[in-house]
Protein backbone atom coordinates (compact mmCIF):
# COMPACT_ATOMS: atom_id res chain seq x y z
CA UNK A 1 0.00 0.00 0.00
CA UNK A 2 1.13 3.18 -0.32
CA UNK A 3 0.67 6.43 1.62
CA UNK A 4 -1.17 9.02 -0.31
CA UNK A 5 -2.83 12.50 0.66
CA UNK A 6 -6.31 13.80 -0.34
CA UNK A 7 -6.49 16.89 -2.53
CA UNK A 8 -9.69 17.05 -3.91
CA UNK A 9 -12.68 15.60 -5.19
CA UNK A 10 -12.68 14.09 -9.30
CA UNK A 11 -15.89 14.51 -11.01
CA UNK A 12 -15.96 12.15 -14.61
CA UNK A 13 -19.74 12.67 -15.32
CA UNK A 14 -19.07 10.17 -18.44
CA UNK A 15 -17.74 6.76 -17.46
CA UNK A 16 -17.84 3.11 -17.65
CA UNK A 17 -20.35 1.16 -16.04
CA UNK A 18 -17.62 -0.61 -14.09
CA UNK A 19 -17.09 2.23 -12.23
CA UNK A 20 -20.95 2.29 -11.08
CA UNK A 21 -21.42 6.03 -9.23
CA UNK A 22 -18.72 5.57 -7.00
CA UNK A 23 -16.32 8.87 -5.50
CA UNK A 24 -13.16 9.65 -6.83
CA UNK A 25 -10.50 11.73 -5.54
CA UNK A 26 -7.35 13.32 -6.66
CA UNK A 27 -4.54 11.95 -4.26
CA UNK A 28 -1.02 13.01 -4.24
CA UNK A 29 2.26 10.47 -3.04
CA UNK A 30 5.04 12.27 -1.36
CA UNK A 31 6.75 13.84 -4.86
CA UNK A 32 3.53 15.33 -5.75
CA UNK A 33 2.00 13.17 -8.38
CA UNK A 34 -1.23 12.68 -8.71
CA UNK A 35 -3.51 10.18 -9.24
CA UNK A 36 -7.28 8.99 -8.84
CA UNK A 37 -8.99 6.22 -6.16
CA UNK A 38 -11.50 5.19 -5.56
CA UNK A 39 -12.59 6.23 -1.95
CA UNK A 40 -15.35 3.85 -0.07
CA UNK A 41 -14.51 5.19 3.46
CA UNK A 42 -15.12 9.06 3.39
CA UNK A 43 -11.74 10.56 3.36
CA UNK A 44 -11.53 14.21 3.23
CA UNK A 45 -9.32 16.53 1.48
CA UNK A 46 -6.04 16.79 3.32
CA UNK A 47 -6.47 13.30 4.88
CA UNK A 48 -3.32 11.04 5.00
CA UNK A 49 -4.10 7.98 3.61
CA UNK A 50 -3.52 4.08 2.75
CA UNK A 51 -4.22 3.53 -1.16
CA UNK A 52 -4.45 -0.10 -2.96
CA UNK A 53 -3.51 -0.90 -5.80
CA UNK A 54 -3.84 -3.78 -8.23
CA UNK A 55 -6.09 -6.51 -8.15
CA UNK A 56 -6.71 -5.65 -4.07
CA UNK A 57 -8.20 -2.53 -4.98
CA UNK A 58 -11.20 -4.17 -6.23
CA UNK A 59 -11.60 -6.29 -3.23
CA UNK A 60 -10.93 -3.48 -1.63
CA UNK A 61 -14.08 -1.27 -3.03
CA UNK A 62 -16.23 -3.75 -1.37
CA UNK A 63 -17.21 -6.28 -5.02
CA UNK A 64 -14.45 -7.21 -7.08
CA UNK A 65 -16.72 -6.24 -10.15
CA UNK A 66 -15.85 -2.62 -9.30
CA UNK A 67 -13.42 -1.36 -12.40
CA UNK A 68 -10.73 0.25 -10.03
CA UNK A 69 -7.13 -0.13 -9.99
CA UNK A 70 -6.52 2.63 -7.01
CA UNK A 71 -8.89 2.57 -3.86
CA UNK A 72 -8.81 4.22 -0.39
CA UNK A 73 -8.10 1.88 1.96
CA UNK A 74 -7.89 3.64 5.05
CA UNK A 75 -7.42 6.27 6.80
CA UNK A 76 -3.88 6.92 8.81
CA UNK A 77 -4.43 7.79 12.60
CA UNK A 78 -0.85 9.48 12.98
CA UNK A 79 0.92 10.83 9.95
CA UNK A 80 3.24 14.41 9.27
CA UNK A 81 4.64 15.88 6.24
CA UNK A 82 7.97 15.31 7.63
CA UNK A 83 7.68 11.76 7.74
CA UNK A 84 6.43 11.97 4.09
CA UNK A 85 8.73 14.05 2.26
CA UNK A 86 11.17 11.34 1.92
CA UNK B 1 -6.03 5.49 -12.31
CA UNK B 2 -4.08 8.05 -13.90
CA UNK B 3 -4.74 11.12 -15.26
CA UNK B 4 -4.17 11.09 -19.11
CA UNK B 5 -5.00 12.69 -22.55
CA UNK B 6 -5.96 11.16 -25.52
CA UNK B 7 -3.16 12.12 -28.40
CA UNK B 8 -4.35 9.99 -31.22
CA UNK B 9 -6.34 7.00 -32.56
CA UNK B 10 -3.59 4.22 -33.04
CA UNK B 11 -4.46 1.76 -35.72
CA UNK B 12 -3.79 -2.00 -35.40
CA UNK B 13 -4.62 -4.09 -38.03
CA UNK B 14 -2.83 -6.97 -37.19
CA UNK B 15 -3.85 -8.37 -33.26
CA UNK B 16 -4.38 -11.22 -31.17
CA UNK B 17 -8.14 -12.21 -30.79
CA UNK B 18 -8.27 -10.85 -26.96
CA UNK B 19 -8.24 -7.50 -28.42
CA UNK B 20 -11.19 -7.82 -30.57
CA UNK B 21 -11.75 -5.36 -32.95
CA UNK B 22 -12.05 -2.62 -30.11
CA UNK B 23 -10.81 1.08 -30.41
CA UNK B 24 -7.40 1.98 -29.27
CA UNK B 25 -5.81 5.65 -28.37
CA UNK B 26 -2.65 7.18 -27.78
CA UNK B 27 -2.55 8.59 -24.65
CA UNK B 28 -0.48 11.01 -22.82
CA UNK B 29 0.70 11.64 -19.03
CA UNK B 30 1.85 14.48 -17.57
CA UNK B 31 5.30 13.56 -18.21
CA UNK B 32 4.87 13.25 -22.02
CA UNK B 33 5.16 9.85 -22.18
CA UNK B 34 3.17 7.88 -24.53
CA UNK B 35 1.01 4.67 -24.21
CA UNK B 36 -2.07 3.21 -25.61
CA UNK B 37 -5.68 2.78 -24.14
CA UNK B 38 -8.53 0.97 -25.06
CA UNK B 39 -11.40 3.26 -25.56
CA UNK B 40 -15.04 1.95 -24.29
CA UNK B 41 -16.36 5.83 -23.55
CA UNK B 42 -15.73 7.44 -26.90
CA UNK B 43 -13.31 10.13 -26.22
CA UNK B 44 -11.82 12.46 -28.63
CA UNK B 45 -8.61 13.88 -29.16
CA UNK B 46 -7.47 16.41 -26.80
CA UNK B 47 -9.72 15.09 -24.14
CA UNK B 48 -8.38 14.67 -20.33
CA UNK B 49 -8.91 10.89 -18.79
CA UNK B 50 -9.23 8.32 -15.87
CA UNK B 51 -7.03 5.84 -17.60
CA UNK B 52 -7.46 2.14 -15.72
CA UNK B 53 -4.41 -0.37 -15.54
CA UNK B 54 -4.04 -3.56 -14.45
CA UNK B 55 -6.42 -6.25 -13.68
CA UNK B 56 -9.47 -3.76 -13.64
CA UNK B 57 -8.87 -2.59 -17.19
CA UNK B 58 -10.70 -5.90 -18.31
CA UNK B 59 -13.38 -5.49 -15.88
CA UNK B 60 -13.76 -1.20 -17.31
CA UNK B 61 -13.92 -2.65 -21.12
CA UNK B 62 -17.38 -4.42 -19.89
CA UNK B 63 -15.71 -8.02 -20.41
CA UNK B 64 -13.09 -9.53 -18.84
CA UNK B 65 -11.71 -11.84 -21.20
CA UNK B 66 -10.90 -8.88 -23.52
CA UNK B 67 -6.92 -8.58 -22.59
CA UNK B 68 -6.25 -4.78 -22.51
CA UNK B 69 -4.01 -3.49 -19.58
CA UNK B 70 -5.10 -0.24 -19.58
CA UNK B 71 -8.31 0.76 -20.04
CA UNK B 72 -10.39 4.62 -20.74
CA UNK B 73 -12.52 4.55 -17.85
CA UNK B 74 -14.04 8.15 -18.09
CA UNK B 75 -13.87 11.50 -19.35
CA UNK B 76 -12.67 14.37 -16.39
CA UNK B 77 -15.47 17.37 -16.48
CA UNK B 78 -12.95 19.69 -15.47
CA UNK B 79 -8.92 19.47 -15.96
CA UNK B 80 -6.44 22.12 -16.81
CA UNK B 81 -2.88 21.65 -18.24
CA UNK B 82 -1.63 23.65 -15.13
CA UNK B 83 -2.67 20.93 -12.83
CA UNK B 84 -1.36 18.42 -14.53
CA UNK B 85 2.27 19.39 -15.33
CA UNK B 86 3.32 18.84 -11.46
CA UNK C 1 9.81 -9.97 -3.97
CA UNK C 2 11.32 -6.85 -2.59
CA UNK C 3 13.86 -6.40 -0.10
CA UNK C 4 12.94 -4.03 2.73
CA UNK C 5 13.04 -3.43 6.13
CA UNK C 6 10.54 -2.80 8.76
CA UNK C 7 10.46 0.90 9.90
CA UNK C 8 7.51 1.16 12.26
CA UNK C 9 3.84 0.37 13.07
CA UNK C 10 0.64 2.20 11.21
CA UNK C 11 -2.57 2.60 12.53
CA UNK C 12 -5.81 3.20 10.27
CA UNK C 13 -8.55 2.93 12.87
CA UNK C 14 -11.07 3.82 10.08
CA UNK C 15 -10.49 1.39 7.28
CA UNK C 16 -12.23 -0.56 4.51
CA UNK C 17 -13.72 -4.15 5.91
CA UNK C 18 -11.20 -5.90 3.30
CA UNK C 19 -8.43 -4.87 5.39
CA UNK C 20 -9.72 -6.97 8.39
CA UNK C 21 -8.05 -6.34 11.66
CA UNK C 22 -4.51 -7.18 9.82
CA UNK C 23 -1.48 -5.57 11.58
CA UNK C 24 0.45 -2.68 9.22
CA UNK C 25 3.69 -1.91 8.92
CA UNK C 26 5.25 0.99 7.23
CA UNK C 27 8.66 -0.72 5.25
CA UNK C 28 11.32 1.17 3.42
CA UNK C 29 13.45 0.31 0.32
CA UNK C 30 17.45 0.69 -0.56
CA UNK C 31 16.40 4.36 -1.40
CA UNK C 32 14.39 5.08 1.43
CA UNK C 33 11.05 5.01 0.11
CA UNK C 34 8.46 3.87 2.57
CA UNK C 35 5.03 2.02 1.63
CA UNK C 36 2.84 -0.15 3.72
CA UNK C 37 2.76 -4.10 4.18
CA UNK C 38 0.52 -6.48 5.56
CA UNK C 39 2.22 -8.65 7.94
CA UNK C 40 1.19 -11.93 9.15
CA UNK C 41 4.89 -13.09 10.19
CA UNK C 42 5.40 -10.86 13.23
CA UNK C 43 8.11 -8.49 11.96
CA UNK C 44 10.04 -6.47 14.22
CA UNK C 45 11.32 -2.74 13.85
CA UNK C 46 14.90 -3.25 11.91
CA UNK C 47 14.14 -6.59 10.50
CA UNK C 48 14.78 -7.13 6.53
CA UNK C 49 12.07 -8.54 4.92
CA UNK C 50 10.87 -10.19 1.42
CA UNK C 51 7.40 -8.28 0.32
CA UNK C 52 5.25 -9.45 -1.97
CA UNK C 53 3.32 -7.56 -4.50
CA UNK C 54 0.26 -7.58 -6.92
CA UNK C 55 -2.21 -10.67 -6.48
CA UNK C 56 0.29 -12.86 -4.87
CA UNK C 57 -0.03 -10.30 -1.46
CA UNK C 58 -3.28 -11.52 -0.54
CA UNK C 59 -2.28 -15.36 -1.25
CA UNK C 60 0.41 -14.36 1.29
CA UNK C 61 -1.98 -12.87 3.46
CA UNK C 62 -3.08 -16.48 3.78
CA UNK C 63 -6.90 -15.37 2.81
CA UNK C 64 -7.42 -14.28 -0.92
CA UNK C 65 -9.70 -12.08 -0.20
CA UNK C 66 -7.89 -9.88 1.87
CA UNK C 67 -7.81 -6.47 0.19
CA UNK C 68 -3.82 -6.15 0.74
CA UNK C 69 -1.22 -5.21 -2.37
CA UNK C 70 1.72 -5.79 -0.45
CA UNK C 71 2.42 -8.04 2.32
CA UNK C 72 5.34 -9.30 4.39
CA UNK C 73 6.33 -12.98 3.03
CA UNK C 74 9.55 -13.88 5.19
CA UNK C 75 12.26 -12.65 7.55
CA UNK C 76 15.49 -12.40 5.58
CA UNK C 77 17.90 -14.71 8.30
CA UNK C 78 21.14 -12.38 6.73
CA UNK C 79 21.27 -9.50 5.18
CA UNK C 80 23.44 -5.95 5.97
CA UNK C 81 22.96 -2.67 4.91
CA UNK C 82 25.96 -2.91 2.39
CA UNK C 83 24.09 -5.36 0.45
CA UNK C 84 21.05 -3.37 0.15
CA UNK C 85 21.76 0.27 -0.54
CA UNK C 86 23.30 -0.63 -4.17
CA UNK D 1 -0.96 -1.11 -23.49
CA UNK D 2 3.30 0.14 -24.59
CA UNK D 3 4.86 0.73 -27.39
CA UNK D 4 7.78 -0.91 -28.53
CA UNK D 5 10.01 -2.39 -31.13
CA UNK D 6 11.31 -5.74 -31.72
CA UNK D 7 14.71 -6.46 -31.37
CA UNK D 8 15.92 -9.79 -32.02
CA UNK D 9 14.82 -13.28 -30.77
CA UNK D 10 15.24 -14.78 -27.54
CA UNK D 11 16.01 -18.45 -26.95
CA UNK D 12 15.87 -20.03 -23.73
CA UNK D 13 15.89 -23.88 -24.07
CA UNK D 14 15.49 -24.50 -20.51
CA UNK D 15 12.15 -22.92 -19.18
CA UNK D 16 9.05 -23.77 -16.83
CA UNK D 17 6.27 -25.60 -18.65
CA UNK D 18 4.16 -22.58 -18.63
CA UNK D 19 5.94 -20.90 -20.99
CA UNK D 20 5.05 -23.79 -23.57
CA UNK D 21 7.29 -23.87 -26.24
CA UNK D 22 5.99 -20.29 -27.38
CA UNK D 23 8.22 -18.13 -29.73
CA UNK D 24 10.23 -15.24 -27.44
CA UNK D 25 11.25 -11.83 -28.30
CA UNK D 26 13.21 -9.09 -27.34
CA UNK D 27 11.56 -5.84 -27.25
CA UNK D 28 13.01 -2.01 -26.41
CA UNK D 29 10.91 0.90 -25.30
CA UNK D 30 11.73 4.71 -26.35
CA UNK D 31 14.28 4.90 -23.89
CA UNK D 32 15.88 1.74 -25.14
CA UNK D 33 14.92 -0.34 -22.09
CA UNK D 34 15.32 -4.09 -22.73
CA UNK D 35 11.98 -7.01 -21.79
CA UNK D 36 10.91 -10.00 -23.11
CA UNK D 37 7.68 -10.41 -24.47
CA UNK D 38 5.62 -13.73 -26.12
CA UNK D 39 5.02 -13.24 -29.57
CA UNK D 40 1.51 -15.05 -31.03
CA UNK D 41 0.97 -12.50 -33.68
CA UNK D 42 4.55 -13.48 -36.03
CA UNK D 43 6.37 -10.12 -35.49
CA UNK D 44 9.65 -9.19 -37.60
CA UNK D 45 12.85 -7.71 -36.17
CA UNK D 46 11.79 -4.32 -36.54
CA UNK D 47 7.98 -3.56 -36.28
CA UNK D 48 6.49 -1.41 -33.89
CA UNK D 49 4.44 -3.48 -31.54
CA UNK D 50 1.97 -2.96 -28.77
CA UNK D 51 2.76 -4.98 -25.55
CA UNK D 52 0.29 -5.25 -23.03
CA UNK D 53 0.84 -6.43 -19.68
CA UNK D 54 -0.07 -8.35 -16.12
CA UNK D 55 -2.64 -10.79 -16.34
CA UNK D 56 -4.05 -9.17 -19.40
CA UNK D 57 -0.81 -10.32 -21.10
CA UNK D 58 -1.71 -14.17 -20.07
CA UNK D 59 -5.46 -13.09 -21.84
CA UNK D 60 -3.58 -11.93 -25.14
CA UNK D 61 -1.24 -15.28 -25.14
CA UNK D 62 -4.58 -17.34 -26.26
CA UNK D 63 -4.78 -19.47 -23.05
CA UNK D 64 -5.00 -17.88 -19.23
CA UNK D 65 -2.82 -20.51 -18.57
CA UNK D 66 0.19 -19.38 -20.17
CA UNK D 67 3.07 -17.56 -17.43
CA UNK D 68 3.30 -14.47 -19.43
CA UNK D 69 3.84 -11.26 -18.05
CA UNK D 70 4.44 -9.50 -21.24
CA UNK D 71 2.77 -10.36 -24.84
CA UNK D 72 2.66 -8.90 -28.63
CA UNK D 73 -0.80 -7.84 -28.88
CA UNK D 74 -0.62 -6.41 -32.27
CA UNK D 75 1.54 -4.64 -34.52
CA UNK D 76 1.11 -0.97 -34.98
CA UNK D 77 0.24 -0.03 -38.82
CA UNK D 78 2.10 3.67 -38.66
CA UNK D 79 4.18 4.56 -36.20
CA UNK D 80 7.84 6.40 -36.59
CA UNK D 81 10.76 7.04 -34.60
CA UNK D 82 10.28 10.57 -34.16
CA UNK D 83 7.04 9.61 -32.52
CA UNK D 84 8.17 7.54 -30.27
CA UNK D 85 11.62 9.35 -28.56
CA UNK D 86 9.57 11.73 -27.01
CA UNK E 1 9.71 -11.05 -18.58
CA UNK E 2 12.43 -8.80 -17.50
CA UNK E 3 16.51 -10.02 -18.10
CA UNK E 4 17.82 -10.59 -14.73
CA UNK E 5 21.14 -12.37 -13.40
CA UNK E 6 21.48 -14.73 -10.57
CA UNK E 7 23.65 -12.93 -7.70
CA UNK E 8 23.13 -15.36 -4.97
CA UNK E 9 20.53 -17.84 -2.56
CA UNK E 10 18.70 -16.00 0.28
CA UNK E 11 17.75 -17.88 3.06
CA UNK E 12 14.38 -17.15 4.83
CA UNK E 13 13.76 -19.69 7.11
CA UNK E 14 10.12 -17.44 9.06
CA UNK E 15 8.06 -16.81 5.84
CA UNK E 16 4.28 -17.38 4.95
CA UNK E 17 2.69 -20.89 4.38
CA UNK E 18 2.27 -19.96 0.95
CA UNK E 19 6.20 -19.48 0.11
CA UNK E 20 6.38 -23.24 0.94
CA UNK E 21 10.08 -24.38 0.56
CA UNK E 22 10.84 -22.90 -2.32
CA UNK E 23 14.19 -21.77 -3.33
CA UNK E 24 14.64 -18.50 -3.71
CA UNK E 25 17.38 -16.40 -5.48
CA UNK E 26 18.55 -12.78 -5.02
CA UNK E 27 18.73 -11.89 -9.00
CA UNK E 28 19.77 -7.88 -10.16
CA UNK E 29 18.46 -6.44 -13.32
CA UNK E 30 20.70 -4.39 -15.43
CA UNK E 31 21.02 -1.19 -13.07
CA UNK E 32 22.25 -3.32 -10.53
CA UNK E 33 18.81 -3.13 -8.53
CA UNK E 34 18.22 -6.56 -6.53
CA UNK E 35 15.01 -7.96 -6.22
CA UNK E 36 13.95 -11.42 -4.97
CA UNK E 37 12.79 -14.19 -7.05
CA UNK E 38 11.38 -18.24 -6.17
CA UNK E 39 13.44 -20.66 -8.67
CA UNK E 40 11.74 -23.57 -10.05
CA UNK E 41 14.53 -24.32 -12.76
CA UNK E 42 17.53 -24.90 -10.43
CA UNK E 43 19.58 -21.58 -12.11
CA UNK E 44 23.01 -21.00 -10.85
CA UNK E 45 24.50 -17.77 -9.75
CA UNK E 46 25.79 -15.93 -12.65
CA UNK E 47 23.29 -17.34 -15.23
CA UNK E 48 21.29 -14.98 -17.33
CA UNK E 49 17.53 -16.05 -16.64
CA UNK E 50 14.19 -14.23 -17.67
CA UNK E 51 11.73 -13.24 -14.87
CA UNK E 52 8.26 -13.48 -14.79
CA UNK E 53 6.19 -11.28 -12.64
CA UNK E 54 2.82 -10.18 -11.33
CA UNK E 55 0.11 -13.36 -11.65
CA UNK E 56 1.95 -15.39 -14.34
CA UNK E 57 4.79 -15.53 -11.68
CA UNK E 58 1.99 -17.95 -9.87
CA UNK E 59 1.58 -19.63 -13.22
CA UNK E 60 5.36 -19.95 -13.23
CA UNK E 61 5.59 -21.69 -9.93
CA UNK E 62 4.04 -24.50 -10.84
CA UNK E 63 0.53 -23.72 -8.83
CA UNK E 64 -1.29 -20.96 -8.74
CA UNK E 65 -1.56 -21.13 -5.21
CA UNK E 66 2.27 -20.21 -4.49
CA UNK E 67 2.28 -16.58 -3.33
CA UNK E 68 5.27 -15.51 -5.14
CA UNK E 69 5.29 -11.96 -7.79
CA UNK E 70 8.84 -13.02 -9.10
CA UNK E 71 9.39 -16.50 -10.53
CA UNK E 72 12.73 -17.49 -12.56
CA UNK E 73 10.80 -18.44 -15.62
CA UNK E 74 14.14 -20.10 -18.08
CA UNK E 75 17.80 -19.67 -18.23
CA UNK E 76 18.59 -17.50 -21.45
CA UNK E 77 21.20 -19.24 -24.09
CA UNK E 78 22.84 -16.59 -25.02
CA UNK E 79 23.66 -13.20 -23.29
CA UNK E 80 26.06 -11.07 -22.91
CA UNK E 81 26.77 -8.13 -20.46
CA UNK E 82 26.95 -5.85 -23.15
CA UNK E 83 23.66 -6.31 -24.62
CA UNK E 84 22.28 -5.89 -21.17
CA UNK E 85 24.19 -2.90 -19.50
CA UNK E 86 22.20 -0.50 -21.83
Amino acid sequence: MNIQRVRSDLVATERVPGLRDKSLRVVEDGSGHLTVALDPVGAKTGDFVITIETSAARYAAGDYAIATDLTIGGIIDHWSEEHWRA
